[in-house]
């Protein structure tokens, strides 16, 4: 179960409004690496967990707190709003310069949702629950939230420089720390695991059952062999099972396909003859 | 520009048809982590790819590998459909336990697609671009590739377990050692830029414009201790620049909001007064 | 079965064309509230209705009506996009103000439809069919139709403010005192309804198997009284077969979940020991 | 900012695992009128709110005591498919009344979940934002909200008829008796505004602005008069200030429409002399 | 404006309820090619009609007709629904092979719309606006339009197949022939157009800026020559204006992407140097 | 299986980077006529093939071309977003009627995409699979494919008419004249399967299970008789098998729907008795 406080887990507040900049705030909010979508990550994963309590607890202290993070942004949003569309038609008038960077603000923001925050992208697109990913296999998962925390830091860290609000900046650098954290702690929780486990995602498949002659091989299926001068192209596997194998010239082993004719009830293109 | 050859990277060719399989089996093809996502990934990273040209002629070699799995998987569920849905009907018939297992075969595959593959997932929801992650920063994304070939690695182990069809777990022994191969791969290719970058994404956002005082802090926003247990709670933080630290009653220091009125003009509740 | 006289419902013509606000004027054609919604919405109800006669008469009666609004939408829509998107730069060379408000025309407007209206919102996302409900209950649906009016409005209105056209502003004028009308006519048939059932949806239901100590309490989840203050919270409940009452301090009285381990052939994380 | 405590807001704990019935009841957590909808609807109401603090303030209450249901549902679902889909399988070859029933679970919860909850459908349609409505004028929200109650009771008791799990049913008759008061809420909610504002919505737009002539009147589209006998077809409006009317025979008034050409850039039809 | 009679346009009754095929039937009611699609593709057409008035008449004609279309397949949905899912659970138990066959029925139609139709296809997902082509050029979309009557009429008649419901069956033979008329309508409208316009769309861009060198060109990008043997590779092109040729080997003849470093502010991944 | 060169099929590089025109050719790479589309639905149509071999070449061939199309553009739209956002903004300034022109930047193509291309159309929808069509009819299909290169060869040159860059009108007149081609090679395979099957699709299911009295009747469902005029409605049909009629005043010959009520366990609107 879950409770709330009045105050804000750190302040929302911009120094004065920017419609157009609400518009593009609202991608770390609704967008597919925004806060909504780690706050439903985390918690579903939390919830579905069948490992360890000590990763549903964990994993339900990070969910919880991403809700704040929303809180947080759908109320810096909102006051960005402030008074718009007046506001922004009047400033822009004055200096051609932000008129002309501005491209309008999302016109939902004031048709639809009255001067609020909306769980949309920039580009108005509705947040979907195929950003949420919760596989039941930790190791994975906690691959997906390194990389979304990636993915998250720097959208923050390039809104950061598209605004010279004090307010706002202020804010971000917050948000922008918790990312910090937040890869650091997935790095840690992933090499706890990786320790038990291996590197390869599931574990416990038995590798007998797989074609292992192509389980370290890199295929250059393009013209060009800059790509052989990568840490993958040789030197001994980073699940220090094996040696990487660079083919540079692989070959098609399957067959040329040639499926049937469907049945007549079907009425694909008939037979020609 | 790109150019075709008949065969099939692998053989791919079932015992025999089964039309509820190859409803299950279009998860890996058309699903958020099947051969589709990763194909148009790495294609959009490497033609978008500002970086080395190693980097750009990897990701194109593996991007275009990709598109001949999806050749392999649209291959093998035409097979899986060949006669449906009078063969499914028959056989159920004779045995209830696969009749009741089966839940019927997609309607679409007879209705829309006359006995083909289609670029959907396992529950008929088309496959869409939100998928696919190229965000500019390599590091970022080949965190996302690590993801990808280890929840898609995950899933087809588990395709493996439903069936007992000799061609088509041949043919998934291929892709899954072929997983195995690309979590080596994105492993040693972020080994190879965190070396030179560090830990945290993007490593070219100065340090001091962060609140730096809640960046190695974790939060247990819910009640309980037990993720004070994990790696990620004390110790060297994983980027090797300070401190975990384990906040237990983490407290909110931000404002209570309070949102000024909407302009008369938006007609949002009048103020009461 | 329907028939079209081809004249519109009422004049529907701007004094000018406008493609920026033509882009805007798209919500309440294609948007969740537009008239696309309310159309599918009204027709669906009534061929589905399994109730007394009087409700699927009326419903096709107003859904009927909504196809002609659409139809005077779409084709104000498509006047204001003459001339587009030439006019538009003229225009906004000549007014910086006006340049600036704009933000542009939809591209899809030139570029996919030929200067002619779409059934999308006003951001360029396509309405769907989750927009419309319809469910079996007249009384739930009635709910839902007289917040679709409410929301149309609101909408309508909040266009209305947004333009100086006269002949826009004519057609809204009209679009508008309909949803007066309509907001009546749900409020009424909801009357109706509700004399009959009660409030509460479904009124079907035995009341003796649900958790009865919980039906008539306000929980306060979140810190601080002020929602103390409203009607909902004290008093006798609107269904008039109880009181309502607060709970400042609400308690969980479930148990902590603790879940099973996956069976092995699902491949979650392994058991750890 | 939010916390968390271990326990659910209620037992969550079906008597025996049916994976069947897990993906029927995922409508009720990741459906359009599910528990994530008024989580988000109400949160986002509630962050949004420009009007009176009690407002706010009850909006934030019940937005955060909805991801409590949230939780109950996930660890519902996580838990029915336990052993999933093993146990399936065995159960129906026993008994061919189950096996007919069942239609199959959903393929996702094994192969994407690892047999957890997902934030979709009964379809397996994934939740999205487009559910949410938050429009900044709280009488047109509240009646949302309203209509979310029923339509959500409406579900969850229909769900309750498709189970004899005890336990389910259990937790079900919890919801179903939270949905009765959140229902006696909204209505409360809506007649304190009502009473202010009263019934048309936004009741701050001018009525002068309306075409008044058509702002009572029923118009009847299609044939035949049974829709006349509703409250909605005379007596005074429920807004109190006009008469209804009934149109039987309703005159379109406006133009034939005939669109201009396009220019030569555009690429239309070419005009035909 | 439009009108509604009570009359279907033509018989739709089904002798007995069946759930699952009420199920699949919603293909052609809200799938891509189903009669929401062709309904507003048509309509929309009209109404954004810049060209000969025959044409805008001709548009609103047929998709007049569509409303009643998709009204014949939502009232026979609604009947083949009538009592289950009981119905459904009886029969099957009596017959392992329609129990089998089933796969159940889609549990929205219980849950969602009360034994009721939707406007989504059969596997539920929901009908959206992307289906509705109108792009503003007639010789493009009559094309769309033929292609929409083409894949429907096989839809149908795949459905036909599916069924031995006389009821049913009687219903889908009208549809069936009204889309025979429909192709023939689009085959007769597209070539009056040709006959003035000529092949390709659009006409009205002069041929001088095309690079005229590869317009004609048939390009075997893959291995094998099969292709040769069809129309498109020799002979007179189709449009009349020259000789089809076909390139065994094409050559890429475009430049060596080599894409400039992004500015610092984007945190792209830094140079290497 | 694929191979790819380094070379592009054909020069990509515009004069000076464009951020706005950036956004708007995403259109034709990611919208429902883009490369992706064509490229993926050649591709499934090759796969899914059932027919002569050389039909299933022709169309792999095709489907890879495409694929050399989609990269062209792709490093198109990632050169013209060169320097944005800066460039962007310094350009306007000096010039009002671009500025006014421009409407902005796709936020997401600097926040998500780091100045890369994205598989979304130019409002920033992402691509998705619902845009594939492949039937198993390869005649149906080929019109599908007839109605895309149409669509596409139309927004192409709407595009090519709002630039002056010379670099990207040189890149567009190479994709006019493939679409050039194209359309005259569908025209062709068209041509070569009508002639065998006939006109209708599919042409496989037997005449007298059609309502053939409708099967030639144009009706007039709207007011006015412009429609009597085309090509449609008199003279002989198009398959040769009949002749067309004009019906001025179709009549429904239908039931009036009455549907049952609804078991109780379903909870509609309950009986009014």
């Amino acid at each position: 179960m879950f409770f709330h406080v009045k105050e804000l887990q750190y302040r929302s507040k911009p120094d004065k409004p920017d419609a157009v900049y609400a518009k593009k705030l609202q991608e770390v909010l609704g967008g597919q690496f925004g806060e909504i979508s780690v706050m439903m990550q985390y918690l579903f994963q939390g919830w579905n967990c069948r490992a360890e309590q000590k990763y549903r607890d964990m994993l339900l202290d990070i969910g919880t707190e991403e809700i704040a993070h929303v809180e947080m942004l759908a109320t810096m949003i909102a006051q960005l709003l402030d008074k718009a569309p007046v506001e922004e038609q009047e400033q822009a008038a004055k200096d051609p310069i932000i008129a002309s960077a501005m491209g309008g603000m999302n016109p939902q923001h004031a048709i639809v949702n009255g001067l609020g925050a909306s769980p949309n992208d920039s580009n108005g697109y509705p947040w979907n629950a195929r950003y949420t990913i919760a596989s039941g296999n930790l190791l994975a998962d906690f691959r997906a939230n390194l990389n979304a925390e990636s993915q998250g830091r720097l959208q923050v860290v390039r809104l950061y420089e598209m605004t010279e609000d004090k307010g706002v900046r202020d804010m971000l650098s917050f948000l922008i720390a918790r990312d910090t954290y937040h890869q650091n702690q997935w790095a840690a929780a992933i090499a706890e695991l990786e320790e038990k486990e291996g590197l390869v995602v599931p574990s416990t498949f038995s590798r007998e059952y797989e074609k292992s002659d192509v389980a370290y091989t890199f295929m250059s299926c393009s013209e060009g062999t800059e790509s052989e001068q990568g840490r993958w192209a040789s030197g001994p596997s980073m699940d220090g099972l094996s040696e990487f194998r660079y083919e540079a010239k692989p070959v098609a082993t399957g067959q040329v396909p040639k499926l049937n004719s469907a049945p007549g009830y079907i009425h694909d293109t008939p037979s020609s003859s």
